[in-house]
């Protein structure tokens, strides 16, 4: 049989990301590519202990559980996000396979096939095919180390009338920039003008070097939840582990339970099984020393990278040192095409992400984003040794 | 701010199901609703013994996966599929949030909006729910207790043209019917001639009362996978535990890759931790041993009810005994509208689900479908006396 593919999701470019994974998986290959926290800083005792304590309660604890989440959980989060200034309560929020799928069904509830979204350039990769399959169209706003710029977010929504804004104001992926309170400030009041939604995403704001950073989110600011501007996401992927795949999306109750129903046909609810694991380590667990723990090491794995970048003096590499987060976001000398150059690289043994993945358009093809995360030591050394050498020899070819 | 909700789903039905669900929490309510396992038989030891070794494993195993999911439990799940006749790789198999997420993604690949689709009269709402969602047209075809009738399948594949078929054949959720052989025959190669694809979803065939009854899937019926017709979609919900959240589909390996580009999308990958658990329960536990334990006792509960229904010779009610799966498809008297007698049936303390979920257009309203696996005992019966009594007042009324 000939199948007739949903044009769609044929047109859909696979991630990057995910497919250098899998080629590396198994192989001698140092890897900058993933967004993958540090394996040895998962806190396994703990989470066994919590998954314990899961199975003591009994047998209920491996039923069907309500679409919206489990209810203990969100009851800690919503706890957990007041400390944040979000106040929120538990029918304002609902959990999901991660904050992707945060994105994804916000995405569903917000926009029509064929409307117009905004973004940051560039911006989140993953996010970006999940605008392709609900057929948006992106445009993306210009961006300096302070964030978005808000005339040229002005501009264009004059221009296009977009439906709502996608952003990552908090060590944003892939560059790792904070917007600037300021910034943050003028687009949440652009967008109210236009009576446009925010979804702001925010996986990496717990990662942050300098504990004393206060960046306040879009959420915290608009300081209004029912028929309020932002829609927050978040995930346990950085702060506790990925394979417990639990992300949370809040707002307003109603645009939540229009969430709800899209998660029904999606997939009913997400695991059960990981969401009681995280409320049983909530409640033992001190998961604020956990992440002054893991920003800690992060911020010392960056500047191991950064230092032995900046050792090489390379010639027309640049970046800004971050403040938090898990990427270094290099611009390469002019006309130099990352991708070319990570077929270079990962016959040495490396892999980057090339940053044409986080453009919808257009994309500035001499940047690249290294993950500081996962490595660490004769790893990280032997990872950057790799990546020079294979930027030497290519910018000596190219 | 006010919203600008997406149409499909605006216009989406919540699941009465699961709306059911979440009233009935914590009241003293028997619920026949849902499609809940008996948590009694939950194998938690098992599960328990699973997960610390997993744990064991190292901190590796709460790392971000593969987006097609944990290859050794693919692994393993083919040579399961392998002893029921349906032939796999791990390359044609993917891991989903349940079998709901395998249904989910294989309609956003192989259809477009404005799609008309095939489905059997009546079929699992929320399979409906997902149509909807992808903005599809659904045409059903009549079925009897041999499953679904080949010429009005065939009458209307002519009238429509529809993109593919969706079926449950085994233990049909809410009927519980099973096609026969000659009916699956007719339909596959009626689907073959048009060039549809079939997604056979499967989650009760393993749930027999009789160990002898063998039913062939479409699947192995059709015996080519690559360019095949057949989509198989099944879930550990039902045989393991509904926490767990895994599912898989299962097919032509060109389209398997079109699924994972589009879970990519929707949620990056499913739990890690659960597939891990499974893949370690498959390889110390008799799974089998298992299925044949909680088929018994569903198979125990299915007569209680029937018989205790039977005892009541209830007016112009009906229902065809079923030889598998969760549910009792009640035909009530003509006229008699059950979402009302559910309304009444609530306020006594029993709940169930009205039949005209389970219908894309011109429901009949006097079906109503009952779970009988989540319940037993004195609990089964005195929800049914409730039911009873709920039945003889309203039909009183009415």
């Amino acid at each position: 049989m000939n199948y007739r593919f949903s044009s769609r999701v044929a047109q859909l470019k696979s991630s990057a990301v995910r497919d250098i994974l899998k080629l590396t998986q198994g192989k001698d290959m140092i890897s900058f590519a993933g967004g993958l926290p540090a394996e040895e800083l998962f806190p396994v005792q703990a989470v066994r202990e919590a998954a314990d304590r899961v199975f003591a309660a009994g047998p209920s604890a491996l039923q069907y559980g309500l679409t919206e989440g489990y209810l203990p959980l969100r009851e800690q989060l919503c706890e957990r996000m007041a400390a944040k200034q979000m106040i929120v309560n538990p029918e304002q929020m609902i959990l999901t396979t991660g904050s992707q799928q945060a994105i994804d069904l916000l995405i569903g509830v917000l926009t029509e096939p064929g409307d117009t979204i905004l973004v940051e350039r560039p911006t989140y990769l993953a996010s970006l095919q999940v605008f392709a399959l609900h057929g948006l169209k992106v445009i993306a706003a210009e961006s300096d180390e302070h964030g978005i710029i808000p005339e040229d977010a002005e501009r264009l929504i004059r221009e296009h009338r977009p439906k709502l804004l996608y952003a990552v104001p908090t060590f944003g992926n892939p560059t790792g920039r904070v917007w600037s309170v300021e910034r943050r400030q003028k687009l949440l009041s652009l967008c109210k003008q236009n009576q446009m939604p925010i979804i702001e995403d925010d996986p990496y704001g717990d990662i942050k070097f300098d504990e004393k950073d206060q960046f306040p989110t879009l959420f915290s600011l608009d300081g209004q939840v029912e028929k309020g501007a932002v829609f927050y996401t978040s995930t346990f992927s950085k702060t506790v582990a990925p394979a417990l795949r639990t992300g949370w999306a809040m707002g307003d109750s109603g645009v939540i339970r229009m969430v709800a129903k899209a998660k029904q046909a999606a997939d009913l609810h997400s695991s059960t099984m990981d969401q009681q694991i995280l409320s049983q380590l909530l409640s033992g667990f001190k998961l604020d020393d956990h992440i002054r723990l893991i920003s800690k090491s992060y911020g010392e794995r960056m500047l191991e990278m950064h230092n032995l970048l900046k050792q090489q003096a390379l010639k027309d590499v640049t970046w800004v040192k971050p403040k938090g987060g898990m990427f270094l976001w290099l611009e390469l000398p002019d006309g130099l095409d990352a991708e070319a150059l990570l077929r270079c690289a990962v016959q040495k043994g490396v892999a980057f992400v090339p940053g044409s993945s986080f453009y919808a358009e257009n994309p500035q093809r001499n940047t690249a984003r290294l993950n500081y995360t996962y490595n660490t030591g004769a790893r990280t050394e032997q990872g950057v040794a790799r990546f020079v050498e294979a930027l030497g020899e290519f910018t000596a070819r190219s």
